[in-house]
Parts: C-alpha cells; structure tokens; sequence
C-alpha cells in the first residue's frame, strides 16, 4: 500500500468521449438558444430545468432484474444501493415531473428544456459522450392542434436562429398510418396489440434501411431473410408475398405521388389544359424523389394533397390508418391557415423515425441547402430536429395514459450549419489591451482599463511578465485584441496615451500598397483625458 | 428472475438531493447570470465550458490506492476500471484545462465559467447535491494587479445584478499574513514546510470557530484541547502560553484594530483637536466591532489603514508575514486609484476562508443588509462570492508553478438576496391564452395567437379538453395569464373577439368599490382585425 505518490501526476486530459468549449464556441451556442427560448417563451412554453441525475428506474429502459444496468447511460449506485444515472435526453424527466407534480402544474403543461445530455456510447469523431438538447413538448394536449403547434414553433425557430425560409422543411408523417399499414398486411391485430410484435419490430428495421439496402434488400428481409456481402445472415419477418407487396406500396409512397402527378400532368396536357396547371404538376412530381427539392407554396400543396390520396388508398382498410391520414389532413389544414403552408411543413410518408416509441404524428426538421463535407463533396444538411407524439411515457408512473407531444433540435448539428453558412453570430472581439511599460505605474493602467470599461468598452490590463513587449503584442494578437494602448515615460511625462490599431496593423502588414492606409493611422497618441474618445473612435462606435 | 414487471411502477421522483426548477426560478437566475457574464467580458474574460464528467485523478482529492473513491463525489468505473466522477467545483477543471491546453492559451488566461456541479454530500433544508458556481480566474498572473482585479470585478458584478453600492462589502484578507502569524509563533518553519503541519491544521480549524466557540475555547484548542458539552474531548495543537497569546493576537486584529483608533480619537480630543476627526476616528473604531456597520470611504480608509500596521506590528519577524502585509497594502491602493475605495472593498484580517488551498490574497463578498430569517428575526445575509490566489494547482499537471486567482459566485444565495429585496427580473409574465368555444374552429383560434406572436405577444392556444369553459378560465388563471380571448359562435357571425382583462378582474374581485374601475372595462368587443391592437392597448404595450 506504499506507493510513492509524489511521482505520480494525473493525465491532464478529460475523460475519452468528453471535450471542452471555448470562447466563441459557447457564447455562439447561448446566442442561438437565447433566440430559440425566446420563440418558445412566446408561444407560451415555460423553462424546466430537471437535474443531470435521475434513479434509474424513473429513466427507464432497464429491467429491475438486471444487476448492473445496460450499456448506454452513465450509471452508479448510492449509498442505499439504488442506482443512479445521468440523463440520456430530456424526455425521461419530463415524464418524471409530468406525474410527480400532475396535480401542481397547469394542465396542459408546455414546457422547454435546454442543457446538456449523457450518452454511454462509443465515441467517435464529431460524436461526443455529453451533448447539448433543446426540447419543448405539451403534456396533456391530446388534440392533434398540439403537434401542428409544435411544427409552426419549430419554423418559428429555425428562422429566428437564422435558417430563412426556403432552406428548411418540416417534414410530418403519422405512426398511425404506419399501424395501418401493418393492420392491412396483417401483422398487427387490432384486438391483441402485443400479437406480432416481433414481427413488426422486423419490419419497422427494414422500413428504416431503404436507402442504404434498396427494394430487394428491404424485401429480402420482410421474407425469409437477407446475407449481407460479408455473409452475415439476418432473420428475416417470414411475411408471405402479399404481405411484403402490402408493406412495399407504403415505403414505394414517394413513387407513388409522384407517378400519381405525372400522370396527371400527361392527361392535363392531353385533353388540352393550361399549361401553367401542367407545368406545377410536373414540377411537383419530378422535384418529390428527391424529397428536398426547392420547395413551393404551390407544388408543395399538390404533393400533399396527392400524398394524402395514396396513403388513404393503402390504409383503407383499417380504421386506425384512416384515423392516421385524417390526422395528417387536419395538422396540415391547421397549420395552413395559420400561414404555415407546405412551402414549410410538409406531408412526407417516407419520415420513419424513433419507431418504438412514438404514437402519433411524427416529424423532422431538414435542412435542405447544400454543404461541402470533408472531403469537398456537396451534401444536404440533412437533419436537424425531431419529434413527435407520445402517450404512454407518463403512463409508466401513474399508470394513466397522458398524452404528450414535443420536438427535440439537436444543438450542435444546428450551430453547425449555422456556422456553415455564416450565419453563426456572438460578440467575439477580443478586448483592448492597456499594456505594461512600468510595473511600478500599474495603478494608473488598471485606471485606464477601468475607464474604458465604464465606458462600455471591453479591457484589460496585460498581468504578465511585462519585461518583454513582444510578449505583450503577441498577446494581444491571441485575442484578437483591436487596440493596443501603450504609455511609456515619455507619454506618461507629457500626460499622453498611444493607441495602436491592430486590427487596421494586421491589414497593412497583408497589403503591400500601403497608399490607401494612409488616410487612417495605424497609430495615434492623444491625451490621457481623450482615451475612451479615440478607443471609441478607433472601434468605430 | 420471473418477476411481474407490469406491476411495478417507477417512482416519479428525482434522486435524494435533487430537485427541479420551474418557470421563473430558471429565467431569474439566467437572467442574473446573463448581467454577471457582461461584467466578465468587459474585464476581457472568455467563458469556458468544461464536460461534468472528468476523471478522478484529475479532480484530486482521492488516493490512487483507495478502491471506491471517497465520499464527497459522485464517482463510477468506466469500460476500461478507470474512475470517472461529476466535478465538484469549477476550479478543478480549470487546472486540468490550463495545463492540458498550456501552449495554446493565451498567458495570461482569463476565463469565466457557469454551471452545476455535484456534491455526494448528506442533503438538508436548501441544501442540494447539484448547484450553480459561477466562477471567473486568471491563470498565469503572479501580480497581485490580478487579484485586485478579482476584487473590482466582483464588485461590479454584485453593482450590475442589483445590490447597490453599500448593500455589500468586498473583505480582503492575505495567506501569507496567517503564514506569518505561524512562523512568528513558531508553527511554521520557512526551511522545513512540512515540519508542524499537524499543528498548523489544528490552529486554522481553531481559529475558524472564533465566532462559535469564543476567546476560551480557541485557546483550549490551540494548547492542550477542548472538552466540549457532550464532554467528547478534542486533542489541541500543544502549543505553549506564549505560542498561544501570538496566535490570539493575530485573532483578536479587529479588537486592535478599533482600540487603536478609539485611542487615537481620544488623544486628538485631549489636545483640542478638530471635533470632525475626532467623530470620524470614533466611529470608524466604533463600527469595527461588527465588521457589517455601515461603510463610509473616510471611516473605512482609517480602518484599512490601522489594520495594516496592526498586521504589520504582528507579524514583524516574519518577511513572509510582511510580505503579506505589503499585498494587502498594493491592492488597497490600486483599487482604490481605480475608484474601488474602501466603501467596497475592506482589509479584514477576519476572513479565514478555504485555509488549506490558498496561497496569497483571499477574499469575501458579504452583503451587509439585514434580511428575516424563517423565524422572522433579523440578520446579516452574509458571505455570497469567495476566492483567492492558488498558485500550486495547475502544477499536480505539469510540476511547474503557475500562479492563479480567481472568485467564486454563490449562485442560489446571491440570487436569493436578490429576491429578498424585490430585486430579481424576469419576464414571469403568463401568456394571453385563445379559449376554445367551438372545436371545429381550432384553426381560427390558431390564427388568432399566430397574429399575437407575430406582433410579439406571447399567446397560446387552450389545447386541454375544451368542453367545460370554466376549467379554460382556471387554466388561465393558474398560467398568471393578462388576457382571456374569447369568440362563440355569436362574436364568430359578427367577426368579432372578446378580450377579458384578467388581471384588472383579480383586482376588481379582491376590491369591493367597482367605481374606480368604472372608466377602465374589464372585458372588450373588439372586431377580430383589431385583436392585436385591443390586446397591446390592454397590455399597456
């Protein structure tokens, strides 16, 4: 038990999965989320702020049985030997306090949420252990006004923040629609819900792969099963060929609104239309594979009035599907008159999101601008934010369905494009740096500094070593400071100040005609009396 | 293992020590924190956002060879058995980080921090196992420019949230003045540091109780030990009479302080001095006692200046001591140049904070005006912000030396004074909520608090069961709404709203003479194209 612990120093590094945040890079991200509470706030929504840490059994998704949690989340035992655990999303406490407090809070309770979440996972680039959320959700709103209020609110957001229209869509489907799909394949009994589950839980997998297995892969794995190209062999839902051709008309959905307005742009054409009519048609059905496309008021209206049809068409059969569209037909209604048209929201069969767990409309912000990734190639942005309905998570505690509905932006994926595009904004000049000629004459630098920030100015006297002015200038060029203000004994004997524009210096220093500076001085000395006056002045305020 | 899950519930509560924030106890205190992040970035300070999670050895405090980390953190084993806690304080991370990040920071380093941190402490009334530090520190500083900065810093900060100059006091005291007190009574030997730290503990625990155990029981303590009440007995520090008296002169600087002063008031009576100085001397020794008494500059600046030879006279033999003495002397002075007189910041060889850790200046935000207690009795608020220079911290990193000082806000309690006197700001205002009257008219409804939000109004929509219209009202109600909009089936054929001034209702309910609000109506008709201007003329917006 010896050991010689004087020889021992600790890594200085934070734990693998974790980073810091410096400067700019947190007063942007408190920018961006002021903005976006200030949405929220509008539309009635008040702040929570649940603690980082939680029993396990309120957050759920471990079974009592189980002696060390799962995987997943960051978890330990307390001195009573229950287990606790860092938040993984900021769903699970919403639940918690929803039924805790259920007599106390309003009903219904809109609330937001902004901090940052654990994840126990593999971290790997970009992907860290602790990230940001920002979730505003209604409990106990079981109309479909709620999720439509959620999307409008989600526009709101994205466009205050910086996202103008025409460089997003919210994207909305309903789990309903897909229970119905289920119920016309037969895989879902409406009277024995917990019938199939497993089969379902197959085809909910494969839905979700489209894009990266294709048809025959998707249908490989509604049947017997699929070898992927390393032999691998994935048990597949054993669905007979009716059934996965049921299955495949929703997730053909798209095609369909498509073939659907093309064809009708033919028989338009055909019997002698307005070309105008034509032409929206064929936009509309030729800007829809592509479910990006540059959206329009107009052509978007058609795709969701089409869409609407061939979801109705595929549904029909069951009630919960029908009940599923009519849902659909009814937020996009709402959202309409209140002048979020389809240039903004739109119905989109092909949003297959967080399938287990939802129960109602589901949506997804998307990005729809491109962007160079890291290898120079143009990409969509992709997604951004998220959600959706669900009634059962308050369920879990009190054992009465509540219904509840939300959106979760995912914050760095946001401030990232964000920063993409320029639009990223925080005050992030660095300060005016009075710099140190005679240590014995610190009292009046710290004046000066002193004066300046009264005067609203931001700066600081240089606390280093002041033996070596380099230093002192190559300080102030680490943070990006624009001014320099420099009094020697000369200056200090005549009752002056120099200040030094860096900013203008640093221009000079790039440019080889110095001609056009010559108007503005790099450098001007002035009373000590007029220092605020020429800082002022110099910063252009 | 078969355990019935179905029948067992989660508890819908958050671990023991925890709790949650609602509404405007989150937005007053980010509001708070917004005004006290402008200060620090006027004095040039970057914010800085470190994970919760760092490993123990980097937090310190735990022995590589005790298996469960000690009490006091929350701490868990990773995948690969490293020991993973929540940070405890701020201070911490920024060590790890200022030798992690040493050659790309700038020296010196500013930084500001806000945030939880976590506590596996024994909680008790408003004592929580998660809070907020708000923090701001210069590394690589050694001149005490820097702690003198700390010190106007905070002042500013405690100015700019609300508490007005005179409400609270910066006190100062020094480390190396204690260091001196030590070495003069022969516990502190400058050729062999470690030599009598078993002592020194126990006189820096002792002199810490002053207030609670008296002049007896510290002497006790410092010589052979106390009995106390229950009659357990704790071993004293051995130290001999003359040992003892030392230590107890440095305790009793106050007592000095202001018998020096009331001497000098009397011997400029006796020789027919002017009564001005005389009053000026007598009160600044009058008020000393209680260390709270109503500052003025005059009266504070004599007693800084007797408190300094007072100091000096102690710890004459000892150059660490005078060292000291010399600190506390610059700093006074180079606040005070800077308009930070002793109105705001005071000597004060009474504060004795944080022993072990410091190395230099310490200091302490007090607020001075007297609040109720839960048994309604008056007393003082007390300390709300700490710090001081640590010089060895970053060095556990890297073996060298890097001189850093910094504060430490107490967020709650600061934020709970400002409550305590009506100071706390926060736009707490509830949102103007649309009644439903008829369900198949949501989308008007919605396009009613579309048109408020546009114009900047924070409206909602009733979005809970619409059919009783006295539980819209208590909705209302509990949300602190101003504004009730209502539109039946009559004002929607006439195209016109109701506004109902919900709160000039509350007052008309609670007072009895309606003829004081005869000229102002407690509820409008107002064509539907005019809800927007109805509601900001009854907003008074």
């Amino acid at each position: 038990m010896a050991q010689d612990k004087s020889t021992r120093r600790p890594r200085a590094e934070p734990p693998k999965g974790f980073r810091d945040y410096f400067g700019a890079e947190v007063t942007e991200r408190k920018a961006m989320l002021d903005k976006v509470a200030e949405v929220y706030h509008r539309y009635g929504f008040d702040p929570l702020e649940t603690s980082a840490v939680e029993t396990v059994e309120a957050l759920g998704k471990f079974l009592p049985d189980v002696d060390r949690p799962n995987e997943g989340v960051f978890a330990w035992q307390d001195e009573d030997q229950d287990w606790l655990a860092l938040r993984y999303d900021l769903t699970a406490p919403l639940a918690r306090v929803a039924a805790q407090f259920r007599n106390d809070l309003p009903a219904p309770y809109r609330r937001y949420a902004m901090g940052p979440v654990w994840r126990n996972e593999k971290p790997g680039p970009g992907r860290f252990r602790q990230f940001y959320q920002c979730d505003a959700d209604t409990v106990g709103a079981p109309s479909v006004a709620a999720d439509a209020e959620i999307c409008a609110m989600l526009s709101d957001a994205l466009e205050t923040v910086g996202i103008p229209r025409g460089d997003y869509i919210v994207r909305v489907n309903n789990r309903k629609v897909l229970n119905g799909v289920m119920e016309v394949a037969g895989v879902l009994d409406p009277t024995d819900p917990d019938r199939f589950a497993n089969e379902r839980g197959i085809v909910l997998r494969a839905i979700d792969k489209i894009d990266r297995l294709g048809e025959a892969g998707v249908r490989a794995l509604l049947g017997e099963g699929r070898k992927d190209d390393s032999g691998d062999f994935t048990k597949g839902a054993g669905l007979s060929r009716l059934q996965i051709d049921t299955i495949m008309r929703f997730v053909d959905a798209p095609y369909a609104i498509k073939s659907d307005l093309n064809q009708a742009a033919a028989l338009v054409a055909k019997t002698g239309g307005d070309t105008d009519v034509v032409n929206k048609l064929a936009v509309a059905g030729s800007t829809l594979a592509d479910l990006f496309g540059p959206p329009s008021p107009e052509t978007n209206q058609l795709r969701n009035f089409t869409a609407l049809k061939v979801l109705r068409d595929i549904v029909q059969s069951s009630p919960q599907g029908l009940e599923g569209v009519q849902e659909l037909e009814t937020i996009a209604d709402l959202l309409d008159r209140q002048g979020y048209g389809p240039d903004r929201i739109l119905i989109d069969p092909g949003v297959v999101r967080g399938l287990g767990y939802y129960t109602g409309p589901v949506f997804e912000a998307e990005l729809t601008f491109e962007i160079l990734d890291e290898k120079g190639r143009k990409r969509q942005f992709g997604s951004v934010a998220g959600g959706g309905r669900y009634d059962d998570l308050v369920k879990r505690f009190t054992g009465q369905s509540v219904p509840a509905t939300g959106v979760s932006i995912g914050v760095d994926r946001l401030l990232a494009a964000l920063r993409a595009k320029g639009r990223s904004s925080a005050d992030t000049q660095g300060p005016i740096v009075v710099t140190v000629m005679d240590r014995d004459r610190m009292a009046d630098y710290m004046g000066m500094v002193a004066d300046l920030r009264n005067a609203g100015l931001r700066a600081e006297v240089y606390l280093g070593n002041p033996k070596n002015f380099g230093n002192q200038l190559k300080y102030a060029d680490k943070r990006q400071s624009p001014i320099a203000v420099i009094q020697g004994g000369n200056e200090a004997e005549k009752g002056s100040v120099i200040l030094k524009d860096l900013i203008l210096g640093a221009q000079i220093a790039q440019n080889a005609t110095l001609e056009e500076w010559k108007d503005r001085p790099a450098q001007v000395e002035v009373p000590r009396s007029d220092l605020v006056a020429a800082a002022r002045k110099m910063l252009g305020k």
